[in-house]
Order: structure tokens, then sequence, then C-alpha cells
């Protein structure tokens, strides 16, 4: 293998692959990146065993051949080289290693055989949809904060990416829980969506694939089984496997009936609630909110840190009622919320509260509150 | 005590004192800022026992009197307030804690008496010498990082400050080393600086100073006494205890005749360092380094991670030699050399090499080569 390739498409091609080897790898091989070399081109390719991301650039290529090489050695070596740079690859058998040079650089990379690279495999994947970019993005951003990462409770420990009929409109939606909020946010079904199976991908799978998407077109080609799931960026993509467990029935916890409807200054509300929170308990950051017509209180009080009350106005015009959430879950939804206001929705005091985005009917967050 | 104060001086205070504050104490008073109130003015002070920040704001006082508060608490509930806030602390005596109210946040910390709290005596400090601000940023900035973090050798654990006569001419010089690499920068002793203890000034404390020296004048008064330093910045003001302890004799170590001299262009060089420690083993870091006329050779050799050479062109015309570094020190000194070029004066492979800024005669280093 011997090939020539300019720095900068080097460098966007190992940081598209690279983040998927583990730091540390009890088998040897998965610290590589494949490199396969054959007319014109450079194929990179790096696994974990559980997702695969490929890529590919343009390169003048003097001679094919596959060789595997560190990966992050490699990435930190080409990103350290001068922009401009011209990098040559080279690895002819006779040195058993991997030469990488650039002007008056040279590093020379152990190397394991391309033969015991391993691939995953297609198999299954079927019913590619082209998906837009901005809209995928976005129900990635919306939702991926509320997946567990408690593993015990393995299938919520992935975004449920699913399709759903209602009301005569196949919609796609995806769904994110830890038990105690929900998120939730959908958009009209890319055509040929209808009827593939709904998938849970793991975490890491969901970050790998919104760091691509930063890089990608205008759309990407989604393909599902129910053992995998494939992003199509162009040149790059990622195959991952998807989390062998059923997603729990979560329309159930989305309350239907909610009827005492607040509406509250999004920024307000959060600035107050992350004050009261810098006296709470570092477990429960437990936050007591009193609502009565026109005002919401939130209070904390904490046996050691002291008492923090504040006050916000709110439309409201129901009974007063009290009930408790946990600070971080409520900044959490509040984040995500980009309307100047706040829709929430509440039950009893134990039942759990809807939160919406009044300018984005796509997206729903269900918070449990606490039993103080 | 009852005082109204603005937000942002209250902060500023705040920001001031509040990270002479350990976050963990086993005595609880040292987790809490002194507030004095009196005639128009807030004061505050906070401890770790070895070093004390002290610092003043206006503030319309109803009540004097004195507090002690929880003070990384009560700087993160100002941090939170809204711009522009006026900040009401009241500590009646009827409520046994300090009210901090804004608006409508209303905050009740716990404290503790005034007159547990410690205060740090100022006995001894004497001369007094005025030190131009950006003077002293460049004595600390150029040689802080070589103060040692090995606790065994604590008479290390400093900055070494004090006054030195070359030429006949007086000189404020600032040392640090770590028994691998030494940094020593100096200036025109200041009036009056001539014959004052030289004192070892603990790492915390040289980085509060640092800190405080951002926000001050042109002008810091400085003044030590064999135990003691005090940093006065105007309102605020640093009293720290000094390392008890000898700094070695650290001129023994400076190399004044190594005749080998080298000029190569800094960024250069530092860049070609980095990349070739990208395979460097984690522990030692070592770069061999070999010079001839014209050229010098950077290799690193890593049994499980390959090679690295790199070569630059230098200004040499001696005999040729190899002698090794650790990056990370070589890097350091790079980063400290503002000129175009940085001079190395090498004497034989195991002696100490000198580095110098052609720019500035007032700073010099010397790093240990590494025995390979």
């Amino acid at each position: 293998m011997k090939l020539t390739i300019e720095r900068a498409a080097l460098l966007k091609a190992l940081g598209h692959v690279q983040s998927a080897v583990e730091r540390r790898n009890t088998i040897p091989i998965l610290s590589n990146v494949l490199l396969s070399a054959e007319r014109g081109r450079l194929s990179f390719s790096a696994t974990d065993l559980d997702m695969e991301i490929v890529d590919e650039a343009e390169a003048r290529v003097e001679q094919a051949g596959q060789v595997t090489a560190p990966a992050h050695t490699l990435y930190e070596i080409v990103r350290k080289l001068p922009e401009g740079a011209e990098v040559t690859l080279a690895w002819t058998g006779e040195d058993p290693r991997l030469s990488v040079s650039a002007g008056r650089s040279r590093f020379s990379l152990p190397v394991l055989p391309a033969g015991d690279f391993p691939v995953m495999s297609s198999d299954g994947l079927s019913g590619r949809v082209a998906v837009d970019v901005n809209d995928l993005i976005r129900l990635i951003d919306r939702t991926r904060f509320a997946i567990s990462t408690e593993e015990t409770r393995y299938y919520l420990n992935g975004l449920y990416l699913h399709t759903v009929t209602e009301g005569g409109i196949p919609r796609l939606r995806a769904v994110a829980t830890d038990g105690h909020r929900l998120a939730l946010a959908e958009m009209p079904a890319p055509e040929g969506s209808v009827g593939a199976p709904g998938v849970i991908v793991p975490r890491k799978t969901i970050g790998e694939a919104r760091r691509l998407l930063d890089d990608a077109g205008e759309s990407v080609d989604l393909a599902v089984s129910p053992q995998k799931v494939r992003f199509d960026f162009g040149a790059a993509a990622l195959t991952s496997k998807v989390i062998d467990g059923s997603f729990p029935d979560y329309a159930r916890v989305i309350p239907r009936d909610n009827n005492r409807v607040m509406m509250v200054d999004n920024q307000l509300f959060a600035r107050a609630v992350d004050r009261v929170a810098t006296i709470s308990a570092e477990k429960s950051r437990s936050v007591r909110m009193a609502i009565e017509p026109g005002r919401m209180t939130l209070t904390v009080r904490n046996m050691e840190a002291g008492q923090a009350v504040e006050e916000l106005e709110v439309d409201y015009d129901g009974e007063a009622f009290e009930l408790s959430f946990n600070a971080r879950y409520l900044l959490d939804v509040t984040d995500q919320i980009s309307a100047e206001q706040a829709e929430f929705r509440f039950g009893g005091p134990n039942d759990p509260a809807l939160v919406l985005d009044p300018t984005d009917p796509d997206v729903r967050y269900v918070l449990m509150p606490l039993r103080v």
C-alpha cells in the first residue's frame, strides 16, 4: 500500500471514524483503524464491535492495499501536522510498520493484518429512507438528555426511534426516558419509513451519529433491521447494533387529561430554579413548587445549607396546589424550550406533569414529581 | 447587620476572596467568608489558615455588624442573580441565619459567629515596596510552570522571590525549579526592596496572587517578613505564610560556560517536539535530539507505539552531538519564549542546557537532559 493524501482530507476522515474506537481494548486490533487504498481513494473503518464507522477520502494511490494501524495515534499525528501538508502513507511489507511521512516528519507505526479486522455485516438492513438532516438533529437534540444511564434497565439506555400513525398521519418519533422524565420529539414520517421496525439506538451511537450529522449534507439515509441501524451520510456511514429489548409502553405515562395549565416565562423560570437549587441537597435536588393564581413560589429547604425562596409571575387561574421536582430535570427541559413561555400541564401533586413548547407542537416532555 | 449592595460589586469582592476557601474543611468556619459592614462599606475576608484574602466594596449600610456565612454558596447565589440586581444582606439576630434578598429572590444561609473567625496577623511584615503590575505578572507567568509538585521536597513547592545584585545592579528575581528544570525571571529591583528577606511563596498563593493581578491597577505593594508575604492590590489584599525552608543554591545549576550555541525557530521546534512526543511513552516522554551543523533531528522510539523522526534547520556550526529531554519540559519552555528564535546553549550530553529568549534578557531556563 502506498498513497498520498491531503492532510485536511485525512484528518476529517480519521476524525469521523476514530471516536468509535474505545480508549482501552482487550482485543488489540480494536484500537486500530482499517485503511484500504484502491483506485483514487482511501477508505477508513473503525469499530468497537457494537458500532462501526466508515468513511473515505480522495487520495493519489500508487499501490493499492490494506492494513490496520493505531487509530488515536494516527489521528493525533495527522492533527499535529502543519495545515496544507501532503501526507504519504506506505506499508510495503519490507518494513513491518506503517510509514507516515509529511515534509520532514516521518513516523513508523505498528500494524496488524487487515484480514483480522472485524467487519460488521449489513445483513437484514433494509428500507433505506432519506431523512432531512436538520429534522434528525432536532429529534436527537430534543430527546437525548433523557436517555437513562442506569445499566440495569438496559432497554432505556438508548433513543427509541419508531413510526406511529396518529389521526391518520404517519410520524417518525424519537423517545427517551429514564423512568423519572421522558422526552418525545417527532417529525413527518419520511417516505418509505412506515412499517419499519422500531429500534432502540444506543446512547453512544446517538452521540456518534449526532457528531457526524454536523458534517452531513442535506439528508441522510436511514436503514433499520430488528438488530441494526445504519446512518448513511454520503461518504461516511455508521452501522450499529440496536438494543435488544422492548421499549416500555411510554404512551401510558404521557398525561392526556392534565387540565391545570400554567404558562411561565421560560428564561426567568430556569434562572429561578437554578438559583434555588444552589442550596439543594446534592442527591435529590428537590425544589418545591407552589402554584396559585398568578404566582408560583419555588422553595428549597436544606437542613445544612439553609433555605431559598423565589417568586415568579405565572399565567394560571385554577386552584392552588403544590408539588416537587428534581431541579436538574426541570432545567434539562427548560434548556430544550425555544419559546419565550413554557407551558406546564399539571394533574394532581403526584401525577406526571406535561411540559410543552408553545412554538413547537412536535415535542413533549413528561416530568414525574418527587414524593416528599 | 443590614446593608444593600450592587450585585456586581458584591460578586467581584466575593470572587476575589472565595477561592482562598478550600472545598472541604474539617473546621466548619473555614468554609465561611467573614462579612463586616461599617460606614458605607462591606469588607470580606476568607482564609485557609495558610493564606488570607480580604477585599471590600461600597455598600449602603443601615446597620453595622459582622457575621460569617458559607463562601462558595453565597458566591454561587450572587453569581446567579440577574445583572443589575440590588442585594440586601441582613442578619438581625432574631433569625439565626443570614438573609440574602434581591427582587423576588430570598435566601437564608446558616451563619457562624464572626468572633470565631481566624484572622491572620500582619506582624513583622515590613518594607512595603511598590511593584509594577505587568512586571510582576511577567515574573510569575514565566516561572510558575517549573514549581515542583513533589511534596517531599516542600521547599521547592513555591516561587522563590528575592533580590540579588549582579554587576552592581539590584534585581528582583523569581526562581522556580523541580530538580529537572529551572525557570528564572527578573526585573529591576523596586525601590526599597534590596535587603528584604528572600521568600518561597507557595504555589497556591502564587495562583491566587496571579488571579488578583488581573483586576489590579498599575502597581501592587509587596511586603515580606521571614514568615509571610503580603500583596496589596488596593482594596483587595492577599497575606500568606511563606514556605519555611531554604531554597537551594540554584546559581550552581545555571550553566555559565555552555558554548555550543544553537538557534532554532521556536514555533517550528515546538510543533516538531509535540508531534514526535505523540508516540513517546507516557512516563519519561523522552525525545532524542541529535544536533549537527545546520540540522537537528528529533527521534522518539517506543517499543509499543513505533518511531517518530523530525528534522529541523538550525543555526549551529559546532561538532555533532546527541542528548535527550523530556518533551513536556521542552514544550513548557518553548511556551514561554516570545521571540521567533529560541537560543539553546549546550554543554556535554549530560550537562544542563540553558535556553534563552533572544528578545528578553531577563529570563533564563535550565533543562536537565535525561540519562538514556
